[in-house]
């Protein structure tokens, strides 16, 4: 697939259908995200593959304690709107992925990290986008489930303490791709122009580029 | 391009090219990069492109400080390595830059962030590997400096305090892109086998399809 198509036809999935996913496609996938640039080829990353029911049920109940915390955060309409939302897919996805972050790997002093502590955590985000996009032009989708609490599932998966459990991963084939992400076809988010999000030199310095006076 | 390709053939870029990079192909990238998934779809991301050589110098003045306190962490062999390397091409590539996170935009309470605060600063590092994929795909190189102070380059360019500083990236078009990370071809670090990095069910479990017994 083309790497436009697959970052402009990308979306945030929780609506899987029950296709397994073959060890050959998560493979290609997985090393898609091990390919990503790392500070200090820091290399910092795991992804734990997770299918089995019973982990995910346990993941899953994590979501929902969380979310119908979350929930509280809205009145009225937006409530409603918040409620009529899918917001995860952990037990149809046949796939769930915990994707970490070893914040001690390769010694203290990484090449590049003495200034940005925080670099192997973005490290590790770029792999994520990676995987993403392999998955989105391998026809699979993927849902980022962040509605959970992290270490309740670092118990589960046995993950050190150390280490931080950066992203949650539902993958699995889609019902659908949709045109656009959900919260933006439901009108709870727009997206913000570019020219809004783009500046020249400075912060709050408009590019002529973008917008021609 | 090929996803895949974009993927395997991108590189951490320091040796630039002097010829521009048109507007029209920056704004793709751009917009590539603003196309990335984000929690909640805050799109908490701002992008400053900073081509004025007064501004490039003085940041590079704080990569230079800080790459002369980096370089004592070594000491030998290892230490003349480390000061081979070339780390930045901050005055070479035509366009540098800055990629943000504003932490507070879209109020308190972001659908999805209330259990995982830095999500935000994840979704920002998605939209970095997308603009990164497409800057390959478009034949310019991208090279991640985080051999630098933050505080000071957010000041240079009057970057609001409580606004995150991610990257600092310089983009243009590369002597050439190499085969391979250049900390791997240097010798410095090796790239892990992918099946020391995949987990199935718990952590430090091997998954059988990538390690069979």
């Amino acid at each position: 697939m083309d790497l436009y198509e697959a970052i402009y036809s990308r979306r945030d999935v929780r609506h899987f259908r029950s296709d397994p996913v073959p060890d050959s496609v998560l493979i290609r996938v997985l090393d898609a995200a091990h390919h990503a640039g790392s500070v200090g080829f820091m290399q910092p990353w795991n992804f734990v593959v997770v299918r089995a029911p019973e982990l995910k049920k346990l993941v899953f109940d994590s979501f929902a304690r969380e979310n119908a915390r979350a929930a509280e955060n809205y009145a009225g309409d937006r409530r409603s709107l918040y409620d009529s939302f899918k917001l995860a897919g952990i037990m149809e996805a046949p796939v769930n992925l915990a994707v970490t972050c070893d914040r001690s790997r390769r010694g203290p002093a990484v090449l590049g990290r003495g200034t940005m502590a925080e670099t192997d955590l973005f490290s590790t985000c770029c792999a994520i986008q990676n995987l993403w996009l392999a998955a989105r032009a391998e026809g699979i989708g993927v849902g980022w489930v962040s509605i959970l609490d992290p270490e309740t599932v670092k118990r589960l998966l046995e993950i050190p303490p150390a280490v931080v459990l950066v992203a949650y991963l539902c993958l699995g084939y889609p019902i659908q791709f949709e045109e656009r992400p959900m919260l933006e076809q439901a009108g709870w988010e727009s997206r913000t122009p570019l020219d809004q999000v783009v500046f020249a030199e400075r912060w709050n310095h408009r590019w002529s580029a973008l917008s021609p006076e």
